[in-house]
């Protein structure tokens, strides 16, 4: 029997899934779970996405061009500029997701071996992207204790070498909810000029920032604008993340030209995500203003239960629609692991992601979890209760 | 600036897409293109699923599972069980086009630098995976003159190395519609079980088989189970591209595992799609047999067509929706060209894909093109006219 590829058994498993088989083991002894562990929203898919695919009125479900229908990409254009991106429907290329935009970036713009600097903890699929390009994620750790706010200009210039090609950012993040600051994102400016580097910049929660902060995108940045590729979706903004379309972003023309190679090669992104996608940019402001108001409660519903179970800490996020928590446990992996199998709190139970799963350094984020707070308030609410519960019954608590 | 990767300056352009600017450009012109370049069925999609698209009643379009709905792969098992295949649900894997299946193989079982022998002319895109992950692919030359018929096992035999991974074939055939026969499937078999390497065997074109002779799965060799990675898609069968679902199978567990993790990572396949797909499956008899027959006499259109031009020669193909057919012309590439640059016969032309994008073997293809029958009768004998008064006018034409 021939074997699995190298990559195949390095490959992590995702932390966001992998407890999923006990999450349903414990649905089927009754128990109801808090699904605390996965970004995906609950709210309404906008009602022009649904009323467009409902009233889809083709005979061949055909092929769509490789690159995006021209159509969605004219329209957002006028999307990214109501945030100051000025890009042309060329500079556009439509993906399968998200995913597929950061997978094609590290195709196109690295070799097996080239290096890439991401701020951990983070998602932990660019890993998963980096080892299907053969490329290798070295990281500088941002800490709880300081709000996961970016490292000094030092701690990547450590790092950097011959081999490294690229900054990868995620803004505002996931999973710490983070926001960069102005100053935060010239330094990243500043070193991605200094050594050439690329700078692949995920902004899919650009739409969820609660403080009044500026939202400073990488296609702000001045003088690196053939640095940048820009990684974006529709998935968390309209909630659809199921259509899988997402963009790849880049004024730089000979990334595009390679990117290309690779979308031919995959043929189209899907026909119908896309049609869903475009009739999306029509939700209107009061679809937006209701998402928003709703995160924005819901942000505090969790942060502020949090920090008031015992030996609880979480930072308040900026963004997204996550925050990496400090639990008073001795194995976060172990714990949420127990919570699903070994306890339930009058029938309930939370499932929460290990945050070691999202930091490379061996034995950061031990104690941490990531939430996303993706669920109604009364759920929310109820979720920190049982929470709270795991946390007094838990055998490996720790003060 | 920094450097695309190395792999983005290997990866081919695509030899069914790149004529495209010379289409649109004639079709601006006002000269009416009969594209017989790409693999795209005109006939309608089934009416099952489009009204399953149009009454899907979920307010969130969510994740799906990253292996694809349990319901629409318990589905597919009875539809593989009427061509002999017998799975389980456990043993699919339902993956954005048959595209990601391919993929997501290369990733899963071969390292870099691995190799795949391939009989050559073969489907270009299998070229543009295996350099996407850094896969070698090797090939065996088929001819137009032996009718495309599997080279004998010492032609294999001499390209067999330690970095041999996989035997890799499409069958029914794209481009050149041969159908593999038993026995021929037998000595692929013998090859593979001797070797032990593993088979990746692409037949998304099962329902199109023209003559009397048997449809031979890779899944029908016995011995070898452990060996076979199938790669299906429903875009040809239901005339359904845009969706983008299609499906590796495999009784291998070790490679199911690993190709999960890179499912887990590009998170799930489209939601709506799948829908679609699951319908699908109860388009009914009648809608299979329409679009059987319909290709049957296209089949005869076009060959016989082919075959009555001057200085033209097609083989006869059993499978699929294409022909390679040899023209009198320098180059088949530049006729090509010419054909969309240069022609029109009353406001019409040709667009044919050069056949040598489908070789590996330099030189090789050169006077050959890929046709693919899926336009109306009428507009194939059209486009039959046009192309024969193509190579009347064409100044590099020989004899």
């Amino acid at each position: 029997m021939p074997q699995i590829s190298e990559r195949g058994t390095l490959m992590p498993a995702s932390p966001i899934r992998k407890l999923a088989p006990l999450a349903y083991a414990a649905e089927e002894r009754g128990i109801k779970v808090y699904r605390l562990n996965i970004g995906q929203p609950d709210l309404p898919t906008p009602q022009a996405a649904l009323d467009a695919i409902r009233n889809i009125d083709r005979q061949v479900l055909e092929y769509s061009p490789s690159q995006g229908y021209r159509s969605y990409r004219e329209k957002l254009v006028n999307y990214y500029a109501k945030y100051n991106i000025f890009v042309t429907a060329d500079d556009i290329i439509v993906t399968t997701g998200g995913s597929e935009a950061v997978l094609f970036a590290f195709l196109a713009c690295l070799n097996p071996g080239d290096e890439i600097i991401v701020p951990e903890p983070a998602y932990a699929n660019y890993m998963a992207f980096a080892i299907s390009a053969g490329a290798i994620i070295r990281t500088v750790t941002t800490t709880i204790d300081e709000g996961f706010c970016l490292p000094k200009v030092e701690k990547f210039e450590e790092l950097i070498n011959e081999r490294t090609k690229a900054i990868l950012i995620c803004n505002p993040n996931n999973p710490t909810g983070y926001l960069y600051t102005r100053k935060e994102m010239n330094r990243i400016r500043d070193l991605v000029k200094k050594y050439d580097l690329y700078l692949f910049s995920d902004e899919v929660y650009r739409e969820f920032i609660y403080t009044g902060s500026p939202y400073i995108s990488a296609c702000h940045l001045e003088g690196i604008e053939n640095n940048v590729v820009l990684i974006d979706s529709v998935s968390k903004r309209y909630s659809e993340c199921g259509i899988r379309i997402g963009a790849l972003i880049t004024k730089n023309e000979a990334v595009r030209q390679a990117v290309m190679k690779f979308c031919q090669a995959r043929l189209s992104p899907p026909l119908i995500g896309q049609i869903a996608a475009e009739a999306s940019l029509d939700a209107g402001e009061e679809y937006e203003r209701e998402n928003y108001d709703e995160y924005v409660e819901r942000r505090k519903c969790l942060i502020d239960g949090l920090n008031r179970i015992p030996g609880v800490y979480s930072p308040i996020p900026m963004g997204a629609f996550y925050t990496v928590a400090k639990l008073p446990v001795d194995d976060a992996e172990k714990f949420c692991a127990w919570c699903l199998k070994d306890f339930n709190y009058e029938g309930e139970t939370v499932m929460m992601a290990p945050a070691s799963g999202f930091y490379t350094t061996p034995e950061l984020g031990k104690n941490e979890v990531r939430m996303a707070y993706v669920l109604k308030k009364e759920d929310l609410q109820r979720a920190l209760f049982v929470l709270g519960k795991a946390l007094e019954a838990y055998p490996g608590r720790v003060e």
